[in-house]
C-alpha cells in the first residue's frame, strides 16, 4: 500500500531535508519515527521539494509504500510520538501506486518571511530573515514582474543543482507588508537548488536602493551566477507545499499559515 | 546617570527573567553583555515583570545606573553584539532617577498565543500554547467577563509568589481566534506569580466544555489554588510590556506585535 504523509517541521535544528550519514535531518528523523511505529528495519520515503538547512515547511507531502495497515488517525498520532517537538506529521492518505509525491506535483509554493528594522531579529530568531535599510514595494514589485514567467534561471541556480533543465515558470511572486514584516509568496511548476534564497538576494538588492529594477532582468538574461548577489539567508524561508491534481483526494489546507503575518 | 532599555527575547532556552547561580537567564545574559559592552565588572538592572522559564518577551523594560556616556544608538547595537540570537535591546532612553522600570508600571499586559489542532505544533513549538479539544467562544467570554475588574486572585497565585497583595484590577481581557490560532490579551495593573498562565488553565477548562462559566467565579469566591485547573504550559506566554505615564517619555511602539496571529 502507499502512503502520503503531510508534514511541518521547524527546520532551525536540521541539516535540511535529505538523509545524510550524520543522521541529523528531517528525513532521517521522519524514517526512524516510521521505523519505530511499524517495527520495520527501514521505510524509505520520498518528498515533494528538498529543503535545505535551516529551511521550514508548513506541509511537506511524502509518499512510501508499506505492507502495514493501521487507521490513519493511528500512523500520525502514532508516528508523532516518535518524533521531536519541532516535527509533525499532520495528515496520512492513502494514495494509488500512480502517485509520486515529487514526480506528480503540478507546482510549489514557497514564501519567505523577512522583517525589516534596525534591530536584528530576537524572538523570531531563525524564523525570520533580516534587513536593516528600508525596502521600496514599489521598486519591489517592478522588479519581482520581470522575473513571472517562464524563464532559464540559470543565474539564480545553485552549482550544487541537479534539476534536469534550468528552465522553470514562475506563476507569482507576491509581495506584501504587514507592518514590520515582508511577505514574498512564490509558486512555479518546480524551483532550482537555491533559486528562492537566491532570488530573494536580488529583489532585495533593488529593494534597498543598490540597483535599478531593471537590473533583474540583466541579471536573468546573463544566464551567470556571477552577476546576481549573494545566496539570502534560510532562516525566513517556508515550503508551503506543493500542489496536486485534485483527483489524488490529498488534504489541500495548509495547517499553519495563519501564523504567518 | 539612568537609563532604560526595551529587550525583546525567547524564553524558550532561558530559566526564566531572574538571575540565578547557574547563569541561565535572560537577565544574566543582558549584565553580562552590559558589563561587556561598558568594560566594567558588573551592572545590575531591574525589570518591569519578571518572566517565568519558556515565557517570551516582546518589549521587557529595565533600568539601570551607569556612569559611562555612549550615544543611545551605540548601547543598542554595542550589547546586541554581546547579547545571544534569541535577545536583543530594542531602544536604549534616558530616564530621570525617579523612574523605576517595576514601581512606575502603572500596567502590564500579557498575551497568550494557543493553537487548537487534533495535531501537536512543531513549526510553533514553544512559541504556542496546544489544545486538541476545540473551543467555544461564548463558554470563554463568558468566564473571562467574570475575571474583569478589581479582585482577590488568591485561586490563581503561585505559593512561590512573593506579592504583597493578592487584590489585583484586571482591567482586560480579550479573547479573539485567527484560524487555528487564538489570542487572549491580559491587562491588569500587576500579575501576580503564573496568574496568567493559571487564568489560561481556567478558562480553558471552560473552554472545553469542562465547567460551565459560572465555575469560574465560584473558584474566584474560593480562593484557593486547589479548586481551580493545573497551570497552563509557558509556551505560548509573551509579556507584550508595561504601561508607563507618557510623560517618562519611553517608546510605546511594540515591534513585533504584528508577527502574532
Amino acid at each position: 500500500m502507499r502512503l502520503a504523509l503531510g508534514i511541518s517541521y521547524c527546520g532551525s535544528a536540521y541539516q535540511g531535508w535529505q538523509s545524510q550519514t550524520g543522521g541529523q535531518t528531517v528525513q532521517d528523523r521522519l524514517q526512524a519515527a516510521l521505523a519505530a511505529f511499524t517495527a520495520t528495519p527501514a521505510v524509505s520515503t520520498l518528498c515533494a521539494g528538498r529543503t535545505d538547512a535551516g529551511v521550514h515547511a508548513l506541509m511537506q507531502v511524502v509518499h512510501f509504500d508499506t505492507p502495514i495497515e493501521r487507521p490513519l488517525h493511528a500512523w500520525v498520532r502514532g508516528c508523532n510520538r516518535y518524533l521531536p517537538p519541532d516535527i509533525a506529521i499532520q495528515w496520512a492518505q492513502p494514495v494509488p501506486d500512480a502517485f509520486h509525491a515529487r514526480a506528480s506535483a503540478l507546482a510549489r509554493r514557497y514564501v519567505y518571511v523577512l522583517l525589516e528594522s534596525a534591530v536584528r531579529p530576537s524572538l523570531e530568531h531563525g524564523r525570520v530573515g533580516w534587513v536593516f535599510r528600508p525596502l521600496a514595494l514599489p521598486a519591489l514589485q517592478a522588479a519581482a514582474a520581470q522575473l513571472l514567467g517562464r524563464h532559464d534561471f540559470t543565474s539564480f541556480r545553485a552549482s550544487s543543482c541537479q534539476a534536469l533543465s534550468p528552465v522553470k515558470h514562475l506563476r507569482r511572486l507576491d509581495i506584501s507588508r504587514h507592518g514590520a514584516y515582508w511577505c514574498f509568496e512564490f509558486e512555479a511548476d518546480a524551483f532550482l537548488h537555491h533559486m528562492v534564497r537566491n532570488l530573494m538576494g536580488c529583489l532585495l538588492a533593488v529593494g534597498q536602493g543598490l540597483h535599478p529594477p531593471d537590473w533583474i532582468a540583466a541579471v536573468l538574461a546573463a544566464r551567470s551566477r556571477a552577476v546576481a548577489a549573494p545566496t539570502f539567508a534560510p532562516d525566513g524561508l517556508y515550503f508551503i507545499g506543493p500542489v496536486y491534481a485534485p483527483h489524488w483526494g490529498l488534504p489541500s489546507q495548509v495547517p499553519g499559515l495563519d501564523w504567518l503575518p
